[in-house]
């Protein structure tokens, strides 16, 4: 049975983003697939009394010197959401439709460019068209889509579902039952594919 | 002129106790020094707003999986202390003795290992005067010292010090005037020293 990684992650958190740039790489390095897994964060954090990192002032300004460091160091690109604190349910439901569609990858993948490579708006319908139409869907079927009881209840489960399994924030990953908690553990993520 | 990595630590962080483990070794690979600066880790929570990580349940149920991964990938002894959250006041004047006797590194490293490694109790005088000895200081002068105003001064004095630069949380690390947070950017701060 092939390995799995299941990466819970908000959009909105440009770790999940750093995170999600190298996850396709480490999973073909161990022959493991993903399992992209959107969840509301503000709820996450809400519900383990965990506080938004950007709220302490003195983190906030050490993470805008850090994210930087990272996108050095996984040579990717960044640039800080001029809109930022996101509300990214948009998206994300977007994301979800992609999965129906076998393109979660792709898509997911497109919307974390648009986030936080682009600095776009990605509550706009414009912006939305745009990642359907990088990740390969249909932009209008997506637009229609998002609005479904079902996406939406998907992705409220894969809130409950991280809750429940522990995550306090993101991004998470799980191998098996595994909890790891940031870009900064994939080596762990990939020591315990390794195992 | 050399170059300096200054350690901003709380005896009673584990995550301090990891980056420390690994600390005299970068310094060699880089030619620089360590100044090794205790502080009060409660008064910096305070002063930035951050919460203390343990207080979110899922956040140290994550920390106790998460520790013994990294003392496995160092390769260093890593035991909770049954004692936690601990007051680490009187080892750190110890450690801040130490450095007076020109022993900051021996004298906190194992300071570190007895709350980190042997779980100790480090406010004890029985543990003090180990430590004291294992770092290569005169117990009995080191446990007079503990007392003395002036070292209960520099502890307030590296207190306030990292509140004034940034610091919200331990370990932090400075190599110039650039801030780096927690063991896991040990190698951005080697990127830095490199440069």
């Amino acid at each position: 049975m092939a390995k799995a990684i299941e990466f819970f992650y908000d959009l909105s958190s440009p770790y999940s983003y750093l995170a999600a740039t190298q996850l396709e790489a480490i999973a073909a390095r161990h022959g493991a697939t993903v399992a992209w897994k959107p969840m509301v964060l503000f709820a996450v954090f809400k519900a383990s009394g965990n506080n938004m990192p950007a709220a302490v002032a003195a983190k906030a300004a050490f993470m805008m010197k850090d994210l930087p460091r990272w996108s050095q160091q996984y040579g990717v690109p960044f640039q800080m959401n001029s809109r930022f604190p996101i509300n990214a349910i948009k998206p994300m439901r977007l994301c979800l439709y992609g999965d129906e569609q076998g393109k979660a990858g792709p898509v997911t993948l497109a919307a974390f460019r648009a986030t936080w490579a682009e600095d776009r708006d990605v509550t706009s319908d414009e912006t939305l068209r745009a990642i359907a139409k990088a990740g390969g869907i249909d932009p209008e079927q997506a637009l229609a889509a998002i609005e479904r009881p079902e996406i939406k209840e998907r992705l409220k489960s894969n809130t409950d579902e991280a809750i429940t399994r522990g995550v306090f924030g993101a991004p998470a990953l799980f191998v098996g039952e595994e909890l790891f908690w940031g870009n900064d553990r994939l080596h762990h993520v990939e020591a315990a594919l390794a195992r």
